[in-house]
């Protein structure tokens, strides 16, 4: 893998957007996310209003269930006493998949049971079913959604989820998954799991405060981070992702012929 | 799903046999681990004089790599300063499968790219090839193995790891899986991720030692945690992947149609 990375060029890398860019600060580092309004454009609306009004800051991650997501938002269970949503919209439409034309779309050699087809989309793992006409976000480690309620329709982008366990790809085209982690994973995934049902925290102590959550774009530029990812429709990601497919360091005594989605590496780095 | 646990009858369950049961106990909690004679005894026989022993004893868990694995053993980089390993043997041979006759397979309905058949046996997730007549265990979370170097039967039990990521499945049938964690994960899977490579930890001091691994058998009867499993040959764990198949609560608008052997539950639970 570092061999095929050394051998990239400039061209084979995209930065951030800033206006795509979302950072998750905590006291213990930043999180990086990427947002996708190429699949949820409603959800990323409200998201950038969010946070350009700094709704979530103060509030905190309230939910960490083992295996399976982290989750943060307002933890008032009284609607009455839920923070304002500013000028944010109370109501956006379930953005579960879209057309998959005009997606560019760079299919994985190998198939799973989830979907038609599996690959990757504006750097995201997506699947497609040609049939249908539709292109969804896959939930694969690191991916974030917008919780919801029981009807399709009932997410704002404001409780914010983020996959931390096994890929939970059940979930697709079930919920609206609005980006994914692009670096910091490591101050999300530990967190101590929540006791109560779902793992949501039983005690407000135990809630891990969110001192801001911003868009980049707002952000300072010396205070930005930035950030290039391997651009997944170049040769150099088919050729790393066929050296995950094909193992052939000595450690490995038998290449397993075949990668899932969700096992791809997204190489992420810091230009020098 | 609890509807279905609710439904079922004693003889759904099966109790963990306390001689294929290892207790992790760190200063947090008990990490409980079942063993897993059937596919590697070698290993097996060898872990069991290990805890006997108490060759685990005060040493620690050194690697936590974000979205892969952790793993303990003896840190000492120099040879001479290793624990010595008692009883153990210095060498195994590799158990990275088994022959598939005599291994009561119960097949999951659907197919993975992995393997040419996924389903369960002896309670753990498992793979099998009928025209090569080999079964084998298959890496998902909370798969505990036998770390080993670059030759193939180069693992003692000594260096153990568990899967805390996305199921790495490109290492089965390329290195021993010994068992698998039944409770207690969530003891494993937030310890800090190592920021040397591998995740390693780079000090001493941010490792987690290690108070005792025990065999259960070993522990006093009023020290053991009495744990029950579902049988995964059972009626009830037949429907219980259907129901996962194919979500019929309301939340869920569009039933998956399949599961990843990973993504099974393995129910567990403590006896009235």
């Amino acid at each position: 893998m570092q061999e095929i990375l050394d051998a990239t060029t400039p061209a084979d890398w995209r930065k951030l957007d800033p206006a795509n860019t979302l950072y998750l600060d905590l006291a213990s580092g930043r999180v990086v996310i990427e947002l996708a309004p190429g699949f949820a454009p409603a959800h990323v609306g409200n998201i950038r209003t969010l946070a350009k009004e700094g709704y979530w800051n103060g509030l905190s991650i309230n939910r960490s269930q083992d295996n399976f997501v982290v989750q943060w938002g307002d933890a008032a269970e009284d609607e009455k006493q839920r923070k304002p949503l500013g000028s944010a919209q109370a109501k956006l439409p379930a953005e579960f998949e879209r057309a998959s034309k005009g997606v560019q779309f760079s299919r994985l050699p190998d198939r799973d049971g989830w979907a038609p087809q599996v690959g990757f989309a504006d750097g995201f793992p997506a699947a497609r079913d040609p049939q249908a006409d539709k292109a969804w976000l896959a939930h694969c480690y690191g991916a974030v959604g917008a919780g919801r309620d029981v009807a399709a329709d009932s997410s704002n982008g404001t409780e914010l989820y983020v996959v931390t366990g096994q890929s939970p790809r059940q979930l697709d085209r079930n919920i609206t998954v609005v980006g994914r982690v692009v670096q910091g994973m490591e101050y999300l995934s530990v967190l101590p799991r929540g006791t109560g049902p779902l793992g949501f925290y039983e005690k407000p102590e135990q809630r891990t405060p969110i001192k801001a959550i911003r868009l980049a774009s707002e952000v300072p530029e010396n205070d930005r981070v930035p950030l290039e990812l391997l651009r997944t429709d170049s040769t150099a990601f088919t050729e790393l992702v066929e050296a995950r497919r094909n193992r052939r360091d000595e450690w490995y005594k038998r290449p397993a012929g075949h990668i899932d989605l969700c096992n791809v590496p997204l190489p992420v780095r810091t230009p020098k």
